[in-house]
Order: structure tokens, then C-alpha cells, then sequence
């Protein structure tokens, strides 16, 4: 790609000494030998600004035209691509151009389809358009994110962002049982931001989900200070030894069963000491599924300061979704939970 | 999109019935309210065929022009497009056109980085083009896929095939000590069949990598079999009460140290029974690196019939990323420990 750059714009490629070190210091840092093939990456076009990616060792390069045209070259790995546009692309682009103001606004909601959910909202949605406000929805397993945006010159930007604010408001108050949090904010932030605000803890006892729900919420920085752990109960084994559950009524009810999964909740409440505590068994196939306890078939639980509730879903019939959906499904059975709890916080 | 459609090709749409009652079953086999506007999905094209898409309720449309051309129309939900791509879109198209035959076989390493992988095998690569092989690196983080390609017309498929397993047997005899598997299967698919091969079971004990390890190994179908469960222990309080890391070790050594992570991966082994134990411990950022113990810091072991063994890794500043790597680096040491051990298999 850079010969070809490189000759497009009429320039040459030289070694960048600077951009050398810290490539080589890139690999030392992460003991993995040098290769002279990855000193190579310094030799760049001389007559562009090069961009310093803070992620990997292929630069980006910015080159600019006699015309005012801005060509940008990103490394090709996705999330290197992502950090340069986000570190160096962006604000310059920014700076470089003079741009009409976007502004967006996302509410997330979940426990509810896509067409539910605008059926909700129809008559609000129908009379955006009119006043300049565009909506997206952007649907995914278990969650709808809301996405609402405005745009206009940059001069008029505080009076774009009370328009914003004043339409998010509405949509807010239209879906309020369904809405779980603003921003990027998705279910994980949202139940972390909650525990944290009323100073409670979290674990998990997880059996068709296998520990996605673990996995989700300490997939958020900070998750620690509220989110202690859990026991994926995978073989039944693990369900009565770690848990506690009883093989009576494993053999009596099966382990897909509001009995079970309660047990489980109970269980892992318990033995692991924190406020609430998350539960789920299920079938996530694609064998195991009966005509009683079909594919798709989750027990959920959660188990609080008031005792345990119980739920059963349907969610299709591929283990993947099988297992996203019911994962962010339980997700807001407990923010509705603990929203309607005594302690009850906004 | 089918109003367009529909002028495009000179026709009208009309009420697929059948399509109709097939939507209705859809939404009450799901519980979920079916609106008028749902039924508006079967009005399609009268002169296309209809693609019956098995994982939602917007149909396909299959167009054929005069001059032999074909237009297709599909879902725009990912996972549907790819399901009617798989169930219909390319079985149809096979059997339309006369297409040269292309061959693939996927080979997937792990531990070792793209160009390190590059240079252990560029002679072997470098003579590939004049036998009218294509190779393709495709990396994602802790492992390399790497596809080997044949293509030519359909009656020499089985020279083609031969030709395919003998470049696909020489880059395994240069790479064998990375490679985990064959076509699709990944890391998590390796490792199960390897234990179901020996018979034996595994238990995973988490902490900075909260549950991913064990829902990687959980989302391949038939995991139950050897994969019993884990402990995501992501407090302190966790390791100790349901692992039995002793209060005395954490404080000496600090949780993300050698002692504590084959404490960890030792009483997994014992309390849940299994015959292997994967145990991680780091610090998965953004915050709570130190000096000694900076972000991307992860030690992690295994612990088998022979005893313990553990590692100590750098993966990055990225937390996403570094829980991701270490889970694929720790399903790496257990092939390995695996594939050295006394039973050692194929």
C-alpha cells in the first residue's frame, strides 16, 4: 500500500528513525523478536505526517492535497484501525474541516422486540421527521438500543442539544419499564451501576450459560466492586457440591426446573455472601432438547434480600443465541428487581 | 426493498398465503404478539421465488433474469442472512451455474504470532504460487488461522484434493508444535476432543478472565461431556472460600502471583473432581497495575494428574483483548501439557 501511496503523491519512502524505536521497543516490551521485516514498517512516505499508532506497529499516514483533499491510510487489523480513528483521524479531521454539529443520543432498552417496542412509541417516532430529529434502532440478541440524533450548523449546537434532550426525555418516559440505560451504557453497566449505588454484590450460578454472564459483567472495568463471582454448574456434580443443591430433587425435577434453578440461586447467594445472586439452567442444544423441555427452554432465578423468583423463557433454537439471550434476559430481570426494591433509586 | 424490487422487475406484490401462516406460527411458537404489520412481511413479488427463511419472518427473493442473470434478496438481520445463505442461497447457486471447483482446508495455530508463524514456514509458502496454491493468514487474538486454497475445473476435483491434503500435511509437519487443529474446529473444540478422546474431564478457576474461559468452552456444542464447570473467583473472598487459597498466600504474595493461581488451579481440581484445572490470575486493567504487576499481566496455570505447572504472560493494555488472549493462551497450555503427557494421542 505505502509504494503505491508513495508514488501517487509524488514522494519517496524513507526510514522514520522515531517510528523504528518505538516499534522495536513495541516487540521488546512484549518479548517477541524483532525482525529486520518489522524495522521495515518505518521505512514511510517522506512527504505525509505520519500517524503513531498507539496499538500495534503499522503507522497511519495522512497526506494532503494542493485541492484541500485529505487521504488517510489506517493499518488494516480492525481494532488498531479503531484506536488510530479514534486517537489521531478524528480530531484531526475535525480540526481540518469545518463540519455541521451531529449530536445522538442512545437509550438502550431490553426485554422487548424491536416492533413492540416502536408500537409503543409510534405516535412520538411519527412526528419526528417534522422536526428535524432522526431515530435508528439498532437491535441485538435480548436488546434494543435507541438511537436518536439531530444535526445542524455548529453555531446552533445548544439549541440542537435541548432538542436531544428534550426527545430522549420523551422516548424515556414512553418506555420506562423497558429502558435500562443511557449512553453506551448497556445491561452489564447498567446492573454494575445499580449494585454499586446501593452498595450491594453480585455472584452467578450459571449452567446453560456456562459463564457468559460472568464473562459479561467483568467485561466492565470496575466490575470487581460489585460483581464477586460465581460457580458455572455445568455437570450436576458441581451443582450439588458447590452449590447445594439436593440430588433429590435434581432426580425429581430435573436440572432444568424453577425448583433447581431457585436452589442454585440460593446456593451461590450463600456460599459466595453477596446481596443478590444470579441463576440459570437450561437447554441450549442442539441435542437434550424433550417435548416437555424443548431447545431454547431456560429456568432463570434471582435470589435477593426478599428471597428467589423464577422465570422460564423460550429463546429459538441456536446455542449461541440460546445462551446471549438468556444471559441478557436475567440481566433485566434483576435490574427490575432491584429498581423495584425498597431501596428503589432513579 | 421489495416495492423497489417489484418495479425493477416489472411485477406486483401480492399475498404469499403460505408465507403468512408461516410468520403467524413463528411469533406464536415464541409467545410474542403478532401485528398486522408482521402479516404485511408475506406480501412479496408475484414472479420471484420465495426463499423461506428458517430463522425469522422476512422472506428471501430469488430473481432471474432474461439474460440469465440472478438477483437474490435477503434479510438484513446477520444471523437470518446467513442462515438462508447456508440453507438456500448457495445450494441454489451451485446447481444454477457451472462453477469451478475451489477447495479449502482451514489449519489453526495458537501461541505463536502471525509473522513469527510467517517466517517458520516461507520456503514451503514461497513455492506455493507456481502450483497454483493461495494461502491466507487469518489471525484473531491468540491464534492464527491459516487457509489453504485450490481451485480448477470441477473434473479434476479429486487431483485438486490431493493436491490440497499434501500442502495442507507439509505446512502441519513445519508448524507442529502450533498447530491445535484442523478446519473449523478452534482452541475450545481442540482441547474438548482431546479430552474426550483420554476420557477425562476439566474445571476452569477465573479471575481476570471472568467466566470467558469457561464460556468459550461451553458455547461447542456436547462441552458437557468433559467440561464439569468452574469458579469465576473474581474476589478475593471467592478464591479462599470456594477454591481454599489460603488468607496467608493472597497477603504475602498478592492475588495475581504464581502460589495463588496453582493454589487456585489445584483446589478447582479437588473440590470439583475433574481431571484437569485451568486457573488465571492477572490484572486485566484499565486501572490497578503497578510496577511489578502492570495492566496485561496474567499468570495462569494447569493443573493435571502430574501436578502443577504455571505461566506468566504480557498481553497488551486492552482489557477486552487481554482476557481474550489469555484465554486462548491457557487452552494452548493444556493442549500442550495434554499432547506431552503419558497418554499421549493422534
Amino acid at each position: 500500500t505505502k509504494h503505491v501511496l508513495a508514488d501517487y503523491f509524488g514522494t519517496e519512502l524513507v526510514m522514520h528513525q522515531d517510528i523504528a524505536d518505538k516499534i522495536k521497543a513495541w516487540f521488546e516490551s512484549r518479548n517477541v523478536p524483532f525482525h529486520e521485516v518489522n524495522r521495515l514498517q518505518a521505512m514511510l512516505p517522506r512527504d505525509c505526517t505520519v500517524l503513531p499508532n498507539p496499538l500495534g506497529t503499522a503507522s497511519g499516514m495522512w497526506f494532503e492535497r494542493p485541492s484541500g483533499q485529505v487521504v488517510v491510510s489506517m493499518p488494516g487489523v480492525p481494532y488498531e484501525m479503531e484506536g488510530l480513528m479514534m486517537s489521531e483521524v478524528l480530531p484531526r479531521l475535525r480540526s481540518h474541516f469545518k463540519l455541521p454539529t451531529t449530536l445522538y443520543e442512545t437509550i438502550v432498552t431490553a426485554g422487548i422486540g424491536e416492533s413492540s417496542l416502536a408500537a409503543l412509541v409510534s405516535d412520538w417516532e411519527s412526528a419526528l421527521p417534522s422536526k428535524g430529529v432522526s431515530l435508528a434502532y439498532l437491535p441485538s440478541p435480548g436488546q434494543v438500543k435507541v438511537r436518536i440524533g439531530v444535526q445542524g450548523p455548529a453555531e446552533d449546537r445548544k439549541s440542537l442539544a435541548h432538542l436531544l434532550e428534550a426527545e430522549a426525555q420523551a422516548f424515556v418516559d414512553l418506555a420506562y419499564d423497558h429502558v435500562i440505560g443511557r449512553g453506551d451504557s448497556g445491561l452489564p453497566e447498567a446492573v454494575l451501576n445499580m449494585l454499586k449505588k446501593r452498595g450491594e454484590t453480585l455472584c452467578t450460578a450459571e449452567s446453560c450459560t456456562g459463564g457468559q454472564i460472568a464473562a459479561m459483567l467483568t467485561a466492565v472495568p470496575g466490575a470487581s466492586a460489585s460483581m464477586w463471582g460465581g460457580v458455572v454448574a455445568y455437570d450436576n456434580r458441581v451443582k450439588q457440591d458447590l452449590l447445594g443443591v439436593s440430588a433429590e430433587n435434581l432426580a425429581k425435577h430435573g436440572s432444568v426446573s424453577e425448583c433447581v434453578v431457585k436452589a442454585m440461586a440460593r446456593g451461590a447467594r450463600m456460599r459466595l455472601g453477596t446481596d443478590w445472586a444470579l441463576a440459570t439452567s437450561g437447554v441450549a442444544g442442539p441435542s437434550g432438547g424433550t417435548a416437555a423441555k424443548p431447545v431454547g427452554l431456560v429456568w432463570m432465578a434471582v435470589a435477593g434480600p426478599e428471597g428467589e423468583m423464577a422465570w422460564c423463557h423460550r429463546f429459538g433454537s441456536q446455542r449461541e443465541r440460546i445462551v446471549q439471550r438468556a444471559s441478557r434476559r436475567i440481566l433485566t430481570h434483576l435490574h427490575e428487581a432491584m429498581r423495584e426494591g425498597p431501596r428503589r433509586v432513579g
